[in-house]
């Protein structure tokens, strides 16, 4: 280590720690302990350029351990990205660019949003899987553009978590050589030390998984330079195993799990500068030395992107197909003419279930959206989610390509490698989940992921940082109600629609029929600013007479009056998805009866929430207060739409085991229901 | 492997392939390839009682894969558990006994619910804990009344879980050896085989973290005796690796995934049992030499059992007390005059957060309920949920409890060993989640699970399946607010209130101050059909002056009303937890300027809903539609209470990084915000 080295880590150590004792709130002790893989990483291998972050072949950088976001603000301002002193001194203020948490594009170079342990890594995954995919499908011999890594590091409290493992184990399975990890194993977490709860080889975990494995000394620069470029070797993802000691430098609380989450104090923060012989004063000092070797980012970063904007130029001229079509990708665009490959339904194709409806959708689309890119967590017979004949996201060395290798069962056909659209997540729904967060923030794909609506919860963590980070994710959730029948209530959702919609940010469509399917995917592809759930059956339904009934399109705006009346009925059923039919069936029995009623369908509360009160007032005219709603799911804020005084039919228990109809009628989902609860709101009115 | 093996072998697989056909509906394949595991596990290791499915000192039994239900219940019916051959032709019909996946009591000897992957590993995780606990604590010198082991079949896809290494990992800290999981390497999940999706070596990933792995043909007898009888003999948790075939016999589909998640139909269940040798009608045979073999775990347990009784009544002769504190634990009883140690709080604490007065209230109780067992996913100092000087859970040969090891920070003081009070989970909210309610379901202990309400989303697969399994589990969820400040978005609950009350069988209570916090604690000891959540704040609060008040009792119902009024106030505000005391402020100002106005608290919507109109119609008269609710989380669900027309002030988007007081008034959580809100409505009404 130089003295040079000494005085750029030490620079980066006190600015962290002046940052979080200005803030008198956060955590020093990481950015501690962890500055010398952060110092190496991002003054030699990090292939960034500070003035332009959005530069699209740039290195990713991800924070797993987001409560060391001082570390990660210190990075950017030491290396030029436009971050000021004065917003260091804003930490975790108000309307500051310098959240306690890192929040995806708070401050520029900030690529994901993380703090909850365990994301940063399954995002990391989906950053790593982007590139790939990029590269395969628009690399051309002599011409790549696309050619970077992604960097995480990585703490203790992330390798704790389950969803390490997950994205371990796949990444392994996927061979992503350019995803390394520096893991800052500093042994101490918020409340213990390691040896209380965390004896396992983490080491050894990722050896098993595939992965290229280090085991160094943190503090040590050559060690970590020697193991970075090892790493950066070596066509396995790797890990490097870095024992760091957490608040090193601080007499009273070095490997103490008092230097995790919270400031030193004024006094610790003065013995620490005397201990690693920093100036006491003033505070957010850089030496002007440390300041040009972090700033040569700079430079660099111009040049790495110049000679990047060259290569792009060369492989437009000699492959514009390529050339254009990536270009496209990384703007964001979607072709020409994308909306005319969507299929119509009608009845005359019989009853379909949503989900079979879904994958007709997403199967044409997927011919000309040609950068949508997903799978299932293992369900793909079940959630119709494979693209067929556009290959399998996998390592093209997978032994499965060699010749007279056993069948491998569940490949969707076409091309195998990275050029692959269709992922296999494995049962992996958390790992999932962040991945296409990664896959979605990191450019040039539209990322789909797919599994049954219960198990939603397993994602749940990465769907609200999803949902924070506004990232354009599209998940296709089936089984989506009671109706599922025999697997019973472990497998029938109840709470789950609630409990997205709960999510801010988050838009849920739960389309009635097949018509009003291809209308959700529509909106699911140019619904940019955040995710977008997909809420399919499992169970066949009639393809509605759109003849007689108002088109699906007023889906885009979250409700529409699918039946006609007078503008003034006597009572308005309202519906999401399967019970849609079922509520038709209501209405036809109420008219034969002579009672007026309005079937409305609601696949989404997000878009019709949107709309103006006007049209609103419309589809819900606030004088007719006789509404019944029905969606098989909790009754959960349903209120908002049928008053207090109106009927919620909903799933107030969880589900049973039995046949899917049989199951319906027994939770009083049928049309006879609707029709009593109808009539005895009619009855109870003066 | 015997003929008369292969006939009960046979027998097993051909009763759950003729149970799953007759249903039309099941999971066929992983019966047939397991088959050889379980009989061997179920005739000579599994000590059971199936006349007495209830035996406190039973081994347990855990199907993690539970869509091997057809495995399961056959199992239960050969060795003469009440499950007759009727209750299997009723598979997954209404109202059955043999639901698709297993529930808890859905049948005697059905421990847990399963079906959702990987939960089952996390349920055993948490048996294996109590079973420990229980020895440890009860067992006395020649007298071992609590010597039990919990099995586990688990399948490929519970070991891709994430869930799976949390457990491993912890497992292995913990060096539980009464745990023992056979793991049914089929190599064939759901949609593919293992190739595509999970390469890694799973054994190895289980010894890095401490356990005795054995990789076998699960197809052989002998071998799966012998790794069975090595793995009771180490005391290490341990591992089997099964190599086995799906749908094991069938020509057509052995191997597949085919054979995975659909009857065989009848063609290839003929031609199956035609490669059997098994005649081909009728269904449900079971020969009388493979009954006799099944069912003599009826003597044999009956003789086990009589023996522990023998050994019980010995240790209660010998140690009374800890004899009947043994048989109060298991009985599920609470000590006498537990009530009277709970504190009491007034304004002369000064200001209190909850979390700090949860935790008075918790070490309070730790020393009469001596049962209550629990800790945090690493989040003891901040949740405040350590139980001070009643020990660490750790194995007894921990090395840090060697002379000369250094110091373990976090341990809590007192015994280190199995009969420590303190557990520590570590980074791994999921595992945490299955493990308690594992501690609740196996009987003899009240168990608690703590972290921050905004990571509740990772164990929430969990707690739907606790709640399903009507576990007695105690969730304490601290920083339940933006007013948790500094640590932002990611860390700020908003969705989370909403989400956890959709849960059917879910009880949540957000107490508004110290005094309802000890009456929260109440109500969870003694609310025993389900999970309990208690949401506590980070920031203080006023301890309110009950004597102006009504009394915090009123938390027992969900809602009461905290003012004195004439019985028909202009307006009502309705507040949870830290809400309420800015409600009333609002209240008072509203006072001021001549306006009646009455304060609601509703720690508990679920507790409200459960009594009786009358009561609620005092509470919430319904002539008074002047209504406020405010809660410092989505406005999800509000209108239950306030009406369309009401006002609901909540929080619509994600939270912020700043200090909590500017956070909560950015949101507008103000006093000044809830009056001009109440005479807005007044204003707004004739």
């Amino acid at each position: 280590m130089s003295d040079r080295d000494d005085l750029c880590i030490n620079a980066l150590r006190m600015l962290a720690v002046d940052t979080v004792q200005k803030a008198e709130s956060g955590h020093p002790g990481m950015p501690m302990g962890a500055a010398v893989l952060a110092y190496v990483l991002w003054t030699r291998y990090l292939r960034h350029s500070p003035a332009q972050p959005s530069w699209p072949d740039r290195d990713r950088f991800v924070l797993s351990a987001g409560h060391a976001s001082a570390l990660l603000y210190s990075l950017l301002h030491l290396t030029g990205y436009d971050l000021t002193l004065d917003d260091l001194k804003r930490f975790r203020q108000w309307e500051s660019r310098t959240p306690g948490h890192p929040e995806r594009d708070c401050a520029p170079g900030v690529e994901v949003s993380t703090g909850p342990l365990g994301q940063g890594l399954g995002n990391a995954l989906g950053l790593a899987m982007a590139e790939r995919w990029l590269a395969e499908t628009f690399n051309r011999p002599g011409h790549d553009i696309v050619d970077h890594r992604t960097w995480v590091l990585a703490s203790d409290g992330d390798m704790m978590e389950g969803i390490s493992s997950e994205v371990a184990s796949l990444a392994g399975t996927l061979r992503l050589g350019r995803l390394n990890v520096l893991y800052d194993a500093n042994q101490v977490t918020l409340s213990a030390t390691t040896d209380l709860t965390f004896t396992e080889d983490v080491g050894g975990r990722f050896e098993v998984c595939g992965w290229h494995v280090q085991r160094i000394n943190g503090m040590d620069v050559d060690a970590v330079d020697a193991a970075l470029g090892a790493a950066r070797a070596d066509d396995r993802p790797s890990l490097i195993v870095a024992r760091t000691h957490i608040g090193y430098g601080s007499p009273k609380k070095q490997d103490t799990f008092g230097a995790h989450g919270e400031p030193l104090g004024p006094d610790e923060v003065r013995a620490t500068k005397r201990a690693l012989g920093w100036p006491e004063e003033p505070a957010f000092h850089i030496p002007d030395e440390a300041r040009a070797v972090f700033r040569a980012a700079l430079d660099r970063g111009a040049a790495l992107e110049a000679e990047w904007q060259r290569r792009v130029g060369a492989h437009r001229g000699a492959e514009p197909d390529a050339g254009n079509a990536f270009a496209r990708a990384v703007a964001g665009e979607l072709p020409e003419g994308w909306q005319e490959r969507l299929p119509a339904f009608t009845p005359r194709d019989g009853d379909v279930a949503t989900r079979d409806a879904g994958g007709k959708v997403l199967n044409a689309l997927a011919g000309v959206v040609t950068n949508l890119v997903g799978g299932s967590a293992d369900l793909n017979p079940s959630t119709k989610t494979a693209m067929a004949g556009l290959g399998d996201f996998e390592s093209p060395h997978h032994p499965s390509t060699a010749p007279g290798a056993p069948k491998t069962q569940g490949a969707t056909g076409g091309v195998w490698g990275y050029a692959g659209r269709n992922v296999h997540f494995g049962v992996r729904e958390h790992a999932m989940a962040a991945a296409v967060t990664g896959l979605a923030v990191h450019g040039g794909i539209v990322p789909y992921a797919s599994t049954f609506l219960s198990f939603s919860d397993y994602m749940r963590p990465s769907i609200r940082l999803a949902s924070l980070s506004k990232a354009h994710v599209i998940y296709v959730w089936t089984h989506d109600s009671l109706a599922l029948g025999e697997d019973g209530p472990t497998h029938q959702p109840v709470e789950h629609l609630a409990s997205l919609r709960a999510i801010p940010g988050m838009l849920v469509l739960r389309p009635s029929d097949a018509t009003e399917t291809v209308e959700a995917w529509r909106v699911a592809l140019t619904h940019r600013d955040g995710p977008v759930g997909l809420i399919l059956t499992r169970q066949k339904l009639p393809v509605l007479d759109r003849t007689a009934l108002a088109p699906a399109t007023g889906l885009a705006k979250g409700a529409y009056v699918l039946t006609k009346d007078g503008g003034s009925p006597d009572v308005i059923v309202i519906a999401t998805g399967s019970e849609v039919s079922l509520a038709l069936a209501a209405h036809a029995a109420l008219t034969r009866d002579g009672i007026s009623s309005r079937v409305v369908s609601m696949p989404s509360w997000e878009l019709f929430e949107a709309q103006p009160r006007s049209y609103r007032d419309t589809v819900l005219p606030p004088h007719v207060r006789a509404r019944v709603s029905v969606e098989a799911a909790s009754p959960f804020g349903w209120e908002r739409y049928v008053g207090r005084d109106g009927v919620i039919i909903g799933v107030d228990r969880f589900g049973a085991s039995a046949p899917g109809p049989v199951v319906m009628r027994e939770y009083g989902f049928t049309a006879e229901h609707v029709v009593s609860a109808a009539k005895q709101l009619l009855a109870s009115r003066p």
